[in-house]
């Protein structure tokens, strides 16, 4: 271990201090990697790090990269983390070099260094999904656009709907979130490096080359907040997937009930529900309810974050180890609902029978009582009118058609949304072609000098 | 009450069902004054109300904007909500016209957008209040810039570090904070009115007019996730005052730390503390410990929030009413929080001679490796060198200064954040324009009229 | 103030800092006063306060507790709280002795006592409450008992269920509910005084007797644990206001999804109703979301104790201070949907026919399988005839009514229920009862003296 | 799989709803292998399955325990969970009558049961591990009783405190504790078997036979109820866990605040210690912050089973599965905490210098106050006087002892919480001598039978 000073160490502590690391940190290893890449150029940037020690560092870091991806690096029990196992392999295969690269930097701004960039790189994979979704109700809400359904409001029937309409409620709701994703990822563009153990380090390391370097746009001023940051950056990630699963529970609930026998609007497809062990007439809908659940997970695991994070004074404390695991698991999980979803909306059923004769003429008093209104009646006179009609059960439904507006079931703007989706694609696509080119000039040898 | 159709109302379930409305929808008040004066302008635009109609209306509504933001109106238990106050108000003083305006509007989009207009309007003022407090540090920060603490990591003395750079460390985590209520400002640019009760109204309103005229950007194109917002916006804004009361809530235990008899680094001004009731010698650091709590409490309203938003279906469910208490509360105790710590911060007394002898010589075990390795070493030899002198207690602390760089305890950037704390101060006067702009617009009664 | 030593105090400071204590600690005035007279009888007991003033501290003390329950006394913003009140009232009426009564005790064990009575006396009410309702669903039951209705798993129909059987499900949970809290009485039954500031008090008091005094079975040994268990305790008290909430909340559930238009087993009392601004023909099942958001609320609050209750260190903090008002909202609240739902339940209109037409063929193949196996077929050879019966759609429901168990749709176990009902019902009683002796003794004015 | 019918599955749904049951329900399998044998011998009692059947099951259900026990079982992803494992192991090793296992049982009822169990087991270990720290922290009170620290209120020098009165304060919350999981032990004590998907089940079950054959002493009578129970049982163990936290985090919150430079009052072994990857000269409280993270990520975890046990209708719902790994997160942090402290505890070394140093004048200034409340004065007229003295530097440390009472300092009450910690280790013996024995009865095949 890095920090070993041969002291006996206790089996028991040894297990609690490392926890869950050798599993949780293969997370972060590939970004371990091309942080520590960066990290040496920076030394050889500002003479602390000879040209060929740096050459020789960021050669192995490249060729370690896809394995790291492949997660085929196993970390030992007694390297205990991440960090530990790269400058082990580092050593292992440029000898002295790799005992060099820790100077000038703490495993404290390596791992937050590591967990942001892991960040940075999950929101693009996270629009993308949540983008999938919204395409996938897209195209269902294109196919079946003027389908009438009730639209409810507590539970009651309300007002005359279409399927336009309600699918395009959730991709508003997504096309929202990839916007919320990609503002978080303007918020987590700082590069943390040169920040050491939260006070900087004794070195003049030239911050903001090595931000640059590694695909950074500003450097995350304060070494302090850099420390302080942990947890706020967690909570802020766990909160937007928190606010994704909002979404997603209410797409869920709204599939549950109505692909209930007593509402009857949709089918699910027979391979998205499963049967029971004691009743041999069952399909249920577990992938939908086990997708509502996660959602839900998706909430407590931000509040597990919470819990971690509050409580502290400044500066590193241990604690913050324990974040890593929610927020890779948060990540897993609402990374799996998208994808289940998405493929679970273009198999729904619709049962047009059971929405016709769901829709019945109550759903209309509304437009009578606006009828009245165009021939005079003051609005509040129109719906006493129409309530007593109601009570009297002498209320008939409209001839004509209600109405229009932006929104309203007959122009529900699913051409505006399809439009707005595809926009919302570009920068996931930009994110990912700035990723490649910092890559790759990362691990181009060639370039790799001090400043004049 | 607006739905009453004469039914017997045991008091109990009135009590129940209006619950704290009387008192909270004080709040949202000046709001739907405003959302009514552009649904107001809207209907007169599309013809569904004179232009005489809307010139009184918007009149009336005009001269009740004062008495709602001096908290001068009065919601009667049997009003039930700020609407049926308002529609009640318009009645009385302008007569059949009250009647007509809830025309193509349901109290569900007031509501929403009544909310929503809240809290673009204290996004502004939090903006501020975020700024201030980043001001108060700064100034702390400058005009201590150089002075040397202890910087710790597990609550242990790690590293040299100064005022300046503790200082900075929260305008950092400030200003990127405010930031973050800005861009929450731009998810909630979108106009709710036009989607009625959830479905759209029967009427040809014209959703993008008066969403101008109520200074939104966008429309809320569906009127669905209009309803599904709920909960999921009081989510979003309540998770942003729990990440400020994260930063907050460190800042007060850095605080609380150092003002203990053992740390002794600041004094607290005495206005800021209280006494015992059993122990004259008391002097206590309530202000610190209360603004400490509240940071907590805004974690537990917004898990409050997140427990009220979820488990429901599509569409609008009376548990959203629940949501404004919570959400007002948790904006009131985030403002309170940033006056006290703003107006604290420039009474901190600083301790020279203690933060001086706190300075001791292992701060600087760091540095010497680092000397050590550019006599030659590898950092990881030079790191067991050290080691080796600090339990022999060899360790000399090391003459020159260390190097520089951006972020370090003597290069801490104060300056660089003056800057941004500046421009981040444009966006709240160009908001307070805006709306003051909207406003003169919106009840200047000569630009009423209908589309041609 | 008791504290003030002639500090000039700013306005803020002061309303930040006493914050809604002059509102909510009308909540523990009157146990306040309750725990004041045996305090003052303790320091008669010991000879610390002489039988004149004592008897003469009591008496105004029994003189101010209806007012007190009555809240007709109030606290002054400059008073802060109710223990500054109680000191002052005493003092204008008995002179010095008011003076007296602080020695030997502080805020700190003061609020802790008042708090802890609350609390006993709380779960006195919250029983009966939990009670009524589960009383409430056992007539419903017994009136209903063998009325089928489908169950359901996933919300699919599952098998065969009766109305008895579905209240049976809510009484036995609510009878364990009573039970918890009941469990939870004896869990607080500790007696705080002495414990002072948390650290005890440099005076010979006797705290057995205090606490007999007062009605409590033991002392509160460690001063410091009165005050690690602020926050542990409320902790403990709201975790069961929101497992109550659990419960309710899955009733509330049921009765949203039974009295919708779609599955239509319920008709609700149209004064648990409320309707639209917007759609004369609305009938809403407020009361009833209503109470499930509060059962969610719940959660929230016991979330908003958690986040106070942690990060601190052991003994006093004013962040205890913020613990109150929670606390007391989530009781109201829950002793709001207590009485509400209590109140709904006996005028459910069961809906017979909607519920027989449920009674699918379906819900009997598990039964059919049953027989198979009664006929010599293993039980997963029968499975998987029934399911190509169904499959098939040959499957018949089966003549004769199933075997029985207890707890089976026919066999609920409403009697059994009854009874522990009743027997829950003790508990409360004799609480009552022994409370009523305390205070009857406490203000015995005869009976006061000193040790021998 | 149990329920499949020859349909596609798809791997990623498949994926999906299996989650991570083939591993987590690895904890519970041992204890449905018990109630299998409790549900066999059930069916035999009322003649629906054979006793040479029923030996063969039990038979090699009791064979199946112990590699159960060691973890040497593999749930095979296509098996799904423990459920179908354990079928599969029987009809493998008995043919037919492993067909005929489940006749009169659903899953739902078989987790219900197994998760119940596995909490009434740990529920012993909880109590074993929470008294053995209690104990821990007793024998460091008892050496170090008499050792004087100060009594901080606000983190502020207060009052005289003792080593013993600290130790003493987490003793008597631990002992609560252990008697709040024994009252939860009590509220688990009912036996869900019978009550099969959640209807009961066809079939005349002898449920209280089967009750007291698994060693419960009730039944769970509603059937629904045993369904609705699910995570509201989880709930109340996960609380009590992060009530559990809470106390042990204000103990590692005193630990890492004594242990600092600036304190002092504590050494920590160094086996408990960690170093720094960057700074030769540190040792950092790992092992405390991660003990006081973990207790923080149990009030996560509970807020995660809140949000899945919330916003569910009545009966079994998929989203329980989500419910075991928090649970048995959870329970394993909990153990883990408890071990890790309750090794650290008596490794703490005592530094009396700077504790001695710490015990400034002015924490006597109450006793001073007290002394002249002997000598007539009021309380409040000596408060005044003593608050002078502080103010002009003339207080004087008061000669004599102070007077003592049960609590105090020199009277911390040790000696009654080693009886207290003592008499509650009985029910733990209890516990496990009553599981031997159900165990030892349930696999003896000499007393299957059916009744007469």
């Amino acid at each position: 271990m890095l920090w070993a000073k041969d002291l006996p160490l206790d089996q028991t502590l040894h297990r609690f201090t490392v926890g869950d690391d050798p599993t949780v940190d293969l997370e972060i290893l590939e970004f371990d990697i091309l942080a520590s890449a960066a990290h040496a150029r920076g030394l050889a940037w500002i003479g602390a790090l000879t040209i060929e020690d740096t050459s020789a560092l960021v050669k192995s870091l490249g060729e370690l990269l896809q394995p790291a991806r492949d997660r085929e690096l196993v970390i030992l029990p007694e390297q205990e983390d991440c960090h530990t196992l790269l400058e082990a392999e580092l050593t292992q295969r440029v000898g002295e070099a790799g005992k060099r690269i820790h100077l000038g930097r703490s495993r404290n701004d390596q791992v937050a260094t590591a967990v942001r960039l892991w960040m940075r790189h999950h929101l693009i994979i996270l629009v993308e999904g949540t983008l999938d979704l919204a395409q996938a109700l897209l195209t269902f809400g294109e196919a079946n656009a003027t389908i009438p359904i009730p639209g409810y409001t507590h539970g009651r029937r309300a007002m005359p709907s279409s399927l336009g309409q309600w699918a395009v409620a959730y991709v508003e709701a997504l096309t929202e979130q990839a916007q919320a994703f990609q503002a978080l990822d303007h918020r987590l563009d700082k590069c943390p490096l040169g920040s050491g153990a939260g006070y900087g380090v004794p070195l003049a390391v030239d911050r903001q080359f090595v931000a640059e370097t590694l695909g950074f746009t500003r450097v995350h001023l304060s070494p302090i907040d850099v420390q302080n940051s942990r947890g706020r950056l967690e909570r802020a990630f766990t909160s937007e997937l928190a606010n994704l699963g909002l979404i997603i529970e209410r797409l869920c609930q709204d599939l549950w009930l109505y692909t209930t026998e007593e509402f009857g609007f949709f089918g699910l497809p027979v391979a998205f529900t499963t049967g029971s062990s004691i009743m041999p007439q069952k399909r249920n809908p577990d992938a939908i309810e086990l997708a509502r659940g996660r959602c839900r997970e998706l909430r407590g695991i931000a509040a597990t974050v919470d819990h971690l994070a509050g409580g502290l004074s400044g500066g590193y404390h241990r604690d913050f180890q324990l974040l890593k695991k929610p927020l890779f698991e948060a990540n897993r999980h609402a990374l799996d609902v998208l994808e289940v979803m998405a493929r679970l909306i273009p198999g729904l059923e619709v049962r047009n029978d059971r929405l016709a004769k769901a829709m019945s003429d109550d759903l209309y008093a509304t437009q009578v009582a606006f009828d009245l209104v165009k021939q005079g009646a003051t609005f509040r006179d129109a719906y006493r009118e129409v309530a007593e009609q109601v009570t009297k059960g002498t209320l008939q439904r409209p001839q004509g058609k209600p109405p229009e507006h932006l929104g309203s079931p007959d122009q529900p703007g699913l051409d505006l949304l399809r439009q707005e989706v595809e926009q919302a694609r570009q920068w996931p696509t930009q994110r990912r072609e700035a990723l490649a080119n910092t890559e790759s000039q990362l691990f181009d040898l060639s370039t790799i000098r001090a400043q004049s």
